[in-house]
């Protein structure tokens, strides 16, 4: 909300003793970490560019699109403009497709499959010779969501008197955010940080992955149900090894539980998060979480990561009354 | 949520070419900006204060309840210990109640009148000593309230090149956050700010005082049925020629009015408001406020005030599906 969108706060969301911040990007630009990425992958390819029109491309319903949609906008200078193309599926809600054009890029509409998406990319490439812009496989997007933790740690050194974070939380999808911030944190603090991926039962290739030793997909009887809604895609080639090698750990919660976690940050920290953000804090209080990271095991500072907060409030309302929240 | 509870964003609400500034009192201690008047009370009360123990009273089932416990423990000294008495009704919600006594505060239950309240209040005075604070009439409280705008001023100055806001907004109820922010933007701005009260057309005292240049209670026929109960009480002694001689205007809007922007500052600032915080948002979106401060009329820079976030959302929610919002 600020000029920066950087907040930090520290509330207790737990009765154990430990301090809890919470990084909000959900107070980011476009709703989301996402324009992070986005906008270092432009800006990135606008250093060597030659000429006065750079187009990008990708294939996104959802955070991505905004986000790309957003950055090509504010990257486009006197010199160069960049025009992006967003290949969206033709169930997609109206709403996205307006704020996509809102922000001036152009959205080609193919069928809901993700054949139908990658070809239709590829095709605008190959005519246009557009940079395609990977939601979270851009080794560029990656390093831009890093930039979360860039922030977060410096944020929380400041509020904490110095003291570093212990334990860092990060919901997990497509892996661009948990990777990048894998990155960023094994860089400033080491191996003193302990990191604990948080993903949904419902969308568990990340944990499924993690256990194996290898890069899996969702099971193939999945039928990716799940509330958080901006987790549903996989790792892939370049984010899974860096999960591989950096996380320590990766806990999994219930849709009941995103839904509760969902309600307490709306209720305590004045949030409006999307459910995937509430995945994180479900961690936090999960009764996995509080048997292997007690307070008397030295984890006294827990950041976590508010992925985002484009939620359509009344439907996952009410989806919450059902429940008897 | 920060340490200090201050933030401060510049988003466009309206699409008329102006720029609006939010201060989010949803993120300060207890979720309003009561704790601010609450904390000041009590801290102006301790400068004089023989003795190891200061008790207070207030009468209030909603956000001052939880303002003057939370600030009587944050107070307390290794020298004084103050101890709040909250006179509730007994109809007040089981979670109002359990706020309260989290912070440690007592709590004294009474029939649902304003009678019983006040004489229930007045009666621990007499036998207890205790410092009365009321909810908007007392001074400090007043006072207190007002630095909100003393920080509000400051920020928008920090984020906007120097510039001034034009005009604020402020909901009306009892009157505190109002009288206290007219007396600090007056001495701080002089008559270069426009100052515009906001009201729920159904709690409409302060308007029709306004207008009839007396003190006015509610319509006796009033059946106070709005979704803002935050600002359900009636300007009083202290408030009224405060608000009298110093506001420009004050706005009425509807219930539905209210609803629509509440849901307005949940999706895009993804602030989690209560709806008496959506009123001065619905002022700033409805016809006469265009009308009157159009941008041609030199009115460029708005500032609100967002008062509290003491919500609850499901219920909120479902009244907004209801109106099909």
């Amino acid at each position: 909300m600020t000029s920066k969108s950087l907040l930090t706060g520290n509330v207790n969301c737990n009765d154990d003793g430990k301090n809890y911040f919470f990084k909000v990007e959900a107070l980011q630009k476009t709703g989301s970490f996402k324009f992070r990425g986005a906008l270092n992958a432009i800006k990135s390819e606008l250093e060597t560019f030659q000429g006065t029109s750079m187009p990008v491309v990708t294939h996104s319903s959802g955070n991505h699109a905004q986000a790309l949609a957003l950055a090509s906008k504010l990257a486009s200078t006197a010199a160069v403009t960049v025009t992006a193309t967003i290949v969206m599926p033709n169930n997609a809600p109206m709403v996205k497709k307006a704020a996509v054009e809102d922000f001036g890029a152009k959205i080609v509409m193919v069928e809901n499959t993700n054949e139908a998406r990658e070809e239709e990319a590829d095709r605008i490439v190959a005519t246009t010779g557009a940079v395609f812009v990977h939601p979270s496989e851009n080794p560029r997007v990656i390093a831009g969501q890093g930039t979360v933790c860039l922030e977060f740690v410096e944020q929380v050194r400041e509020l904490n008197a110095g003291v570093d974070l212990d334990l860092v939380i990060i919901p997990v999808g497509g892996g661009g955010l948990a990777s990048g911030n894998l990155v960023c944190l094994r860089g400033l603090l080491g191996n003193k940080v302990k990191i604990v991926l948080a993903e949904p039962s419902e969308l568990d290739d990340a944990k499924r992955s993690f256990q194996a030793g290898e890069l899996l997909k969702h099971r193939p009887d999945n039928e990716l149900n799940s509330v958080a809604d901006g987790l549903k895609t996989t790792l892939g080639p370049n984010t899974w090894p860096i999960v591989r090698d950096l996380a320590d750990d990766i806990i999994t919660v219930s849709e009941e539980e995103i839904l509760i976690a969902t309600k307490l940050v709306w209720e305590r920290l004045k949030m409006a998060i999307e459910p995937s953000a509430g995945v994180g804090v479900a961690v936090a209080k999960s009764a996995e979480f509080h048997q292997k990271y007690p307070k008397s095991s030295g984890i006294e500072n827990v950041g976590i990561i508010l992925c985002g907060g484009n939620v359509d409030i009344l439907k996952i309302s009410a989806m919450m009354k059902e429940l008897g929240l």
